[in-house]
């Protein structure tokens, strides 16, 4: 039996890179949105969606000397991954790894609707995986993502939903796993949907309990994984209110049910917060008085950079501010993860 | 609910094809070698592995009318499937579809390994498939084939491989009907290994009652689906010999535990057994005096071909010695399926 | 392996008494009301329910020469099974194999509400069934009962719901077979709710197809089984209506999509039609023009005696008439069950 | 959907019993063992098996005032459940409390075979649970107790028996604490066997992690049960020799993959480990370098009672020394609890 478990050697590889992103006080940054979804971000503030644009921004985001205490660990996208610096032709896995930020890399090809449900979804990318995990990895990459997504609504998530969307990130982390990349396992539920706090919390468990199975039944090693969940919040057309402390209280309660002691790790996503809320949700989580053992930080795209790109505006001439955003916000929720955080800082 | 089920207009479309690929007296010829594989079926032959040749090949087997009346469907790959004729250039399927026969496609992309169990495997090919399906929908395709293979060893088939390879093929499925694809779903259990037939039947009832479950799980109209297992047998290294009647009695228990009614026909793969048996033991499977709500039918490769192979030798001028060879084999097992082949035949 | 299925001897003997009570044109009469229902069936005839009065009610029954060609089996509860007749002192189970009637046993302890649902229930009764089993075996027993009920509402079935009966009908099944009874497989779902046919039908789909693989983890020998399941139908509230032709399709293809071949008899329960309804349906079921590859019979209790009683009245005087109203309707669902029942016979 | 979940109330007062039995420091005595099992600890030692011996021996545990600072909770059987003591006619569960020990009761009705399997068990005992554990709970039952085994060999512990066992544990845990009892879940894996400590780990790992999925598709509340697991170890007969480290670090390990933080203890059996072992082990397993969110303790029969019954010999006049014997076993595993026990205490 002992052949399809993972060496010895591999455990601790693994281990050792999930710890060093999971580093109490530090958290990571999702660069990793595709051109489609960039555009989005960049619209708004009137800066053109061309690749040396996000090039250029990236860079600056992955130069700021000063988040760096804040930041472990920074996924990419593969455009991304293969971008260089534009003085010195480094590649962006070098750069951030001679930086002491360790690499990462989307992996998941997207989601598409998962027929026999409500229009709920799948995700795609287990075609070919391990070939592009190895390449990813001889790159520089160390750790690997791939988001799922439930959705409640009056039929869902059906079972059919939570099953398939489980296994299949069971089955992603196996793979990256024997290619030597640390997976971050997202199943998120999403924020759409008038859905009270306990519902939320309700179908969180039932979602992680279903995913921590099928690691289980993959033989996944847990502590070199880490897991990227929602927050666990009332749905944004709640009727109604909850307090800060509230939603943190469910958010350790759901996770102290499910998610077992080996993950080093849990690095919560925005999913739709703005960044005060998800700063703020963030800090709360980690006064919650109850044993909690893990490190529980973040791994924020919006919540990191609307700030950094209103400042920014596409033009170089504004890097300055742009980066002084971006060390505030990173080290706002760096504090945020220690339970450190003020509204004064 | 209902919305996520098939449309009534669909279910009837997909029943159709599956009705006419079962029909009793027909079966499948399985044309769908890669070039890889084609390679060991021309090697031994001397006939050389070029595009042209495995061209030529297939236009002789699909041009010979005689074999019409017992061959009610052809699968291609994904080449083939895009080859023409050398002097009207119609395309493959067009010439298929104007003789009365139903081309199909394959469309997995072969077996990796499934980490987490002892060298067992998992079928790859579910990204993009439903773009895949439409598009050979399109152009003419109206089955489909995905093939998983499972192994009888001492830990296996485990639990994981057996409930992973029926998920996926549930998924296939689902996307083929969605396009108007009839899918033909291959859980083969292999015939490597020294286990004997009770054992091969044990399994063989427990991964069709798992795909049967997963199918359902997804919403999969039967009525439109056609099963293609392998034939109940021991292993081939197994010590102990069987009579084709013992085989054959295994093979419809199997099926009357696990396989529902509303299956239209059951399309056996021949798997390794040489051209012989195949026709024996579909002869005997269909004279098993036991109610067999389905068409029990051949879908053979190598079991419809070697005979070809050989008497065509590459070479032109062989193609009418080669063209009886089908004719006779073709015949042979159309017979098979209604019970009536003799070996005097 | 092989030590744990059961032996060919019993193998043998589960399956001809299971194929023994599907004899086309038979079915089975249900008259294992415990004491508490049966009161409910006296008390509007106003008949006393005394021990007495069921004992000879169910003498009354069991002795109707005329019926023994439409009733294979009887189910009793376990007060009738140790009741005697008054003249010679025989066992009704005796009386009932002298009379060439397969006489069976409801085993299951009632439903109790499974905690985690929306007060949906499961089946007791698990405890010590082997050593009953065994003592109902060495006193004439053949095949055993058990029921379990499935309702459908907002949220419900559950997945729980549906599992849980599942695994315990399969767990049942297997004590059984281990003692040499035929176990009967119930699985109802209510005719409670405004639901619809389409609803009605894939909830049944779901369940059945849950059974059955519940069945085959078990190793449970289906040949040796037969399935009591509901006539799908619409909820007894919903505002739509349906033709008995459409009930019956409906139905038809429900079994076909789930059943496996291998179960000799499906023997319909009444479930809270009456005794018109269901005569027609069963009627129709058997007309559907579609493989059908079981005995579709029947497994009614109501619908054979509500007559009877009206007939009867608790007064010996009137038990001609009643045996007459029996024979009646035991002749007319034998004929349904071929499906050569009609309004006027 | 809220209304099939545990009112705040009654998550609060199993929360309250479960942290109490989990007291650092402290641990449980099984005193469980029903009168045929007693036999088996008394005849060595030339002890009558009466009830007036039973209920003596018991008496003399549960009035040994120095080691209830090591003892929260004591498991009754039923007969011991019900006894009193023989000067001031107080019933045991009354005793105990006075004196600040947590009563508890074992509920389930012992190992079946588990038919399909390799004479696999099964536990039974849920038929009429609700009502005992309502009757036990009124006269001072705090929680309860429900064992399930699996062992390893060949083919075991099957799929089957593990998901069945996982079930009934749940099911028996939504019954407890519906009904005010603590649910302590017993899923040992036997000690029986040749197999290694990795092999141990790896059945441990996926039996828990099949209990814990159980627990959460049952809805029970995590925060109101304690886990009662086996020790990680090697089976008796196996060659190879491990250190007390190994085999606490083995134990930690397998337990943080699997158990949530949620669970307040994990008590461990000594499921065949003599004195000795089973202390050391305890207070290795304490003092393994890892995180561990959860009290580890003892849930202790034989190894907390064979020197006493050495010592009582079924005579009053031992009674001190006996008495002796406990509070020194009590006071070692306290310690153990604690990783505080050395050799030389």
């Amino acid at each position: 039996m002992a052949a399809y478990y993972l060496s010895k050697d591999k455990q601790v590889e693994l281990s050792k890179i999930a710890q060093s992103i999971a580093t109490p006080g530090k958290g990571i940054l999702a660069a990793d949105e595709p051109a489609g979804i960039i555009e989005s971000r960049f619209a708004p503030m009137n800066i053109e969606n061309n690749e040396e644009n996000r090039r250029y921004y990236r860079q600056l985001l992955f130069r700021t000397k000063e988040s760096r205490q804040h930041i472990s660990g920074i996924i990419l996208c593969h455009e991304t991954f293969y971008h260089k610096t534009d003085d010195d032709d480094t590649s962006f896995p070098r750069l951030l790894t001679a930086a002491g930020i360790i690499p990462g890399i989307t992996v998941d090809r997207g989601l598409i609707v998962l027929g026999g449900t409500d229009n709920e979804t799948i995700t795609q990318g287990l075609d070919g995986l391990e070939e592009r995990c190895r390449e990813y990895k001889k790159n520089g990459a160390q750790f690997a993502k791939w988001r799922a997504a439930l959705k409640i609504d009056k039929n869902c998530p059906s079972q059919l939903a939570i099953n398939e969307n489980a296994s299949k990130l069971a089955r992603y982390a196996s793979i990256c796993q024997q290619c030597g990349l640390v997976p971050i396992v997202e199943p998120e539920v999403s924020l759409d949907g008038d859905h009270d706090l306990e519902e939320c919390q309700r179908v969180t468990e039932n979602v992680l309990a279903t995913v921590y199975k099928a690691l289980n039944d993959h033989h996944v090693y847990l502590e070199g994984t880490l897991l990227k969940p929602n927050i666990v919040t009332p749905g944004k057309d709640c009727p109604k209110t909850y307090s800060v402390e509230q939603i943190a209280e469910a958010t350790v309660i759901a996770f102290r049910r499910t998610v077992p002691t080996a993950v080093p790790g849990i690095m919560f996503l925005s999913g739709g917060h703005n960044e005060e809320n998800s700063t703020a949700y963030l800090n709360a989580i980690n006064r919650v008085n109850l044993y909690k053992p893990w490190t529980l930080s973040f791994s924020y795209g919006r919540a990191l950079q609307t700030s950094v790109l209103r400042a920014w505006k596409g033009d170089k001439n504004n890097s300055e501010q742009a980066r002084n955003e971006f060390i505030r916000l990173a080290r706002q929720n760096g504090l945020a993860s220690l339970g450190r955080y003020e509204l004064s800082n």
